[in-house]
């Protein structure tokens, strides 16, 4: 078979070329020649990247009018993006985590992290849930489809196509069945002891997250005989690996009903509906009332939505993980344990926990740090961007 | 009880008092008023740290002839160091262990992250290692003792006092049972689903080291069924837990004839002696002959002594990791999972990390960073010093 001719980017003769030869897997656009044959290549489609002397460096995903103009997918320049080439990275993503865990319960792929960017696959027993967020992945839905089946050997695969990312790409919002059947409605996932409910077609409100287990199971070893507070607890993460792990109570606080009334039903699956508890509000509000109330637990976490999801919104965002630190440790029992999370890239890792200490040490608390953890196993990182690992779980001992 | 008068340490007026006030535990001997009543402050003996307006600041422990010239113990400027004291801060550290662990098999005391500065107690089982590194620790041994015992319930306390820190303080080197009946043998260490045998009067060569137990925990994830090759193992680390996980088998090295055989007394008394076999010699010599015999694993753990101890060490230390990572990378199988581990204070993680990736890329490698890890939870850090975690563990998958 030969290699199809793809459209070309050139990089400009300033550019760091050995960056990407060595490794890197972007190009910045700042560095790609941009006249009008570069600037007409479809966001998302395939290109072949060059250096400024017209040596090929490999082939990528071309996004021309984004930051990261290309994404390297294969350093040799004929290689062919075909059923085959995705065969071996699925297989391999798929290995790992078979490796990795008892249970088909996990993140399959991870984007950049597996080889693949733009696709994520999260996988809940028998079922799939893919996000496909680049053309290039559209345009082999049905190759990728058929592999993830035969290769797990899950019966139904969902396409959830509700990512903002797609709408750089001008790709439509939507969410399909592509085989098998729908759930009819939230799945199980037993987890770290635990029982989740995933409302997979709900989207990201009531969807599950995996990339918390090596967190949860911190918090579940320090949980025996606790009273848990789990404060933005989402579809119960914290609170039900505290709860599987003998807790004596857990309290849930969460904005979102509907992901409060899933937390509920797996404490119910658990059969620990009696020491679990749930509080709706903002979780700013509820933590001054319960300090009001004069209440405070052996256990605490807030694991927060991305307060500093920009660079713009970095010194706003450390502002508020630090009150969140604050409110926080004020609920916790002498000799208790805090964890604090953050999802935010822009906040790394020294700043978060500088954050963090502030907040800490404005509550009147002298903290120890006895774990800093990130993202579980099943969400690799490629190395050239481990900076970027946007996950952070910090616990103290107060 | 009066608070007895102690020697008083004042800080320079360029000095920032504001950073130990809010929370820093050290405060250096530049900053300190050196004159000489000040330098004749017996090192290791407890003083009043007062800052250049004669404000006190908090008591300390002297050490006015290093780097960090007091350590400070206490906030309160009229505390009193004494029994009751300690009780409150092994008591602490108690309660933390024993929630975090189901069998006595621990870190019990770990120096400053536990307030105890100078201080590292091991429990292993009934027996309690003790290395009390300083003189205010040695003045207080006969209620650290008594302390001890009571806290846990161990029966036998053993001082071991070989650590060089105790040179700097002019105390002698000796090991001494204080209670109990030394053990005639090395100690069974159930960890990680292993066993590991602990010579505990042997010193460092072949004690055990609980920090690595989350490190090895991932790895015994990743080890069913696997080949796996442990360089550096010392009593066994990895290599048991792989074990213990079902690897199919494990080759151990090390320089060390005795820890080796430790190791081996560990697989014997797991059962599976038959999937054990270790290499005494040079790790590089070795690593470099099993590559010559085009010998590959899919598990492969190296965990070196400190190679920068220092900041003078470092280049040459990374240096040095960098050839680890090189010759490890070559002996892992495609697909498989390579481990790092550093514990040198001088290299940082984001130092330590581009090593590895330089070694792995020279090895013609394309890894994915799967995990970061430190030390366990039984480590606690002082968030001022937490720059300052030693050990690191990166794994890769190839």
């Amino acid at each position: 078979m030969t290699a199809p001719s793809f459209p070309v980017l050139r990089l400009k003769p300033k550019a760091d070329a050995r960056r990407i030869r060595h490794g890197h897997p972007w190009a910045w656009s700042d560095d790609l020649v941009l006249d009008r044959r570069s600037k007409a290549v479809t966001a998302g489609a395939l290109a072949l990247l060059e250096d400024a002397e017209r040596q090929p460096i490999g082939i990528g995903i071309a996004t021309v009018n984004a930051r990261i103009g290309l994404r390297v997918l294969d350093r040799a320049p004929d290689a062919v993006i075909d059923r085959d080439w995705l065969r071996a990275k699925i297989s391999a993503a798929h290995a790992l985590r078979a490796a990795l865990y008892d249970k088909p319960f996990y993140r399959l792929i991870h984007a950049e992290g597996d080889g693949l960017p733009g696709l994520i696959v999260d996988r809940f027993g028998d079922t799939l849930v893919m996000q496909p967020n680049a053309i290039w992945l559209e345009e082999r839905l049905d190759d990728l489809s058929a592999l993830l089946l035969e290769i797990t050997g899950a019966t139904t695969l969902i396409k959830n196509g509700t990512s903002r990312a797609r709408a750089l790409e001008e790709l439509p919002e939507e969410m399909l069945t592509l085989a098998g059947t729908a759930p009819d409605g939230p799945l199980e996932v037993p987890m770290t002891g635990a029982i989740y409910m995933a409302d997979v077609l709900g989207g990201q409100k009531t969807g599950l997250f995996y990339d918390q287990r090596p967190n949860h199971a911190l918090i579940a070893s320090l949980s025996g005989g606790a009273r848990v507070l789990d404060v933005f607890t989402h579809v119960g993460g914290f609170a039900l690996a505290a709860l599987a792990a003998g807790a004596t109570s857990a309290l849930a606080v969460d904005a979102s009903e509907p992901a409060l009334a899933l937390a509920g039903q797996g404490a119910q699956a658990m059969g620990c509906a009696d020491r679990f508890t749930t509080r709706q509000g903002d979780a700013f509000a509820v933590m001054e009332a319960l300090a009001a109330e004069g209440a405070t637990f052996d256990v605490v976490i807030a694991d927060p939505p991305a307060f500093a999801p920009s660079k713009q919104a970095l010194d706003k965002g450390l502002r508020a993980y630090e009150r969140v630190a604050r409110l926080a440790a004020s609920l916790v029992a002498e000799g208790g344990t805090l964890m604090l999370c953050s999802c935010s890239h822009a906040a790394d890792l020294t700043k978060f926990r500088a954050s963090c200490l502030r907040g800490i040490g404005r509550a009147g608390r002298e903290p120890r740090l006895i774990y800093t953890g990130f993202a579980g196993p099943d969400h690799p990182v490629h190395p050239s961007l481990s900076d970027t690992g946007y996950l952070k779980a910090l616990a103290f001992r107060l």
